[in-house]
């Protein structure tokens, strides 16, 4: 069975279960004790960090019950907090995996560009009150696409032993007071889209020229990059499984 | 000084001050005092009931103060809760009043229409998770169009004399998985915008015909019309001081 969620990340350390630190994971299967009678194992689709919002979440999980998919949905919301939801649910083959059978996904990060603070995106988006110039960021974030090795943009700690990754596009748009950054690959490394904002915002700020991603990633070095953005911005927003939907 | 805000109402018992509840004004004052160093006394455009939201409320004042406009909405914001913002600021004449300055206000209801919960809309919409005609909705609206008696829209226990008011329009429109019920006028009765709401859900459900608002309009019958609608679906959208922000 494969659910999507959406949550709210304020209130959660994130997804994965954690000592001494309320998860997603662990309200998630307190949940499902509820509706299915046992605590069952759950593959989430990637670790997301401490704050971070998702759109779209995906969980796998083996189940013998006979509880229909449509009925899952609304079983599971009556049980999961208001921060949480079960929005989609399918059944898929014994041997599929929430995140080793994942093909991509695409993040959003979303900034509230105007002088004011708006009470209806507290916590939900970065408030940067200065000037953005939407399509300065555009041309910068097309430098993104393609393989690279994105070890500056990587925060330091992260014991992952190959930092190439594939992005299949990134884009900057500007919805009314919002600037939206989506940006979609086969795989982030720790705090990258996070610190990919932070370099647009440090292109607008005109402290790095707008050609200069390539030289970043070239360089490997994280302090060549821009500041790591807040979490509260950030946004899983879909989980690809198949090469159609990546289109 | 005339200044519109913003806010979040679900920690509010509306917008004027009453005694042992929580009110946006109450708020704004205690942040008018650190700013102003005075406690001001302020004229506000409507009462608004508890729990609803604003994306636009007015807020007139006196005050011999010489912080510029400009100056003003960062020292409010920096004093106000997150849940509140001023969102702009601008000089009036001496004889400006909030509230009978106030030419037509328009107010939005928000309905969620997806089965699926979704924890950003969480009280900040009201999730309706059956089937709803956006078409249908529309052409009924439109009946609420006119100068009419609302008597059969206002909740009982109101003690208005005069409960004809003039609608400018009423809109329904589909957003993805929202339905939004727009309605601007000349003011409006208790309750009258969640009354309205919840007719015209009524008449989605069959259990009041298409073309029945009329006929509960003339009736003056309160128990004609649906239910009082939730107030956390409800939003003062915008408010009117001159002819041409009708349009």
């Amino acid at each position: 069975m494969l659910l999507s969620i959406a949550y709210d990340g304020r209130n959660y350390h994130g997804f994965q279960v954690q000592k001494n630190a309320v998860t997603v994971e662990e309200v998630f299967q307190d949940a499902l004790v509820r509706v299915f009678g046992a605590r069952l194992p759950v593959k989430g689709c990637s670790r997301t960090d401490s704050g971070v919002h998702a759109n779209q979440f995906c969980i796998s999980m083996k189940t013998e019950s006979r509880i229909p998919c449509e009925r899952v949905i609304p079983a599971m919301n009556t049980n999961l907090p208001p921060d949480i939801a079960v929005t989609d649910c399918r059944e898929v083959l014994e041997e599929f995996h929430a995140r080793y059978s994942c093909i991509g996904k695409e993040y959003l990060y979303r900034i509230l560009n105007r002088t004011a603070r708006d009470p209806f995106s507290e916590g939900r988006a970065l408030h940067y009150p200065y000037p953005l110039d939407t399509e300065l960021l555009r041309t910068a974030c097309r430098d993104f696409a393609g393989y690279h090795d994105f070890t500056a943009f990587c925060s330091s700690g992260s014991a992952v032993e190959d930092t190439r990754r594939t992005i299949f596009r990134a884009n900057v748009e500007r919805k009314g007071d919002f600037v939206e950054f989506r940006v979609a690959g086969d795989g982030f490394l720790y705090n990258m889209v996070r610190i990919m904002t932070g370099t647009l915002l440090e292109i607008s700020r005109g402290s790095i020229p707008v050609e200069g991603i390539p030289e970043i990633l070239e360089s490997r070095d994280r302090r060549r990059a821009g500041p790591t953005a807040p979490a509260w911005g950030l946004y899983l927003n879909r989980v690809f499984y198949s090469e159609s939907e990546l289109i």
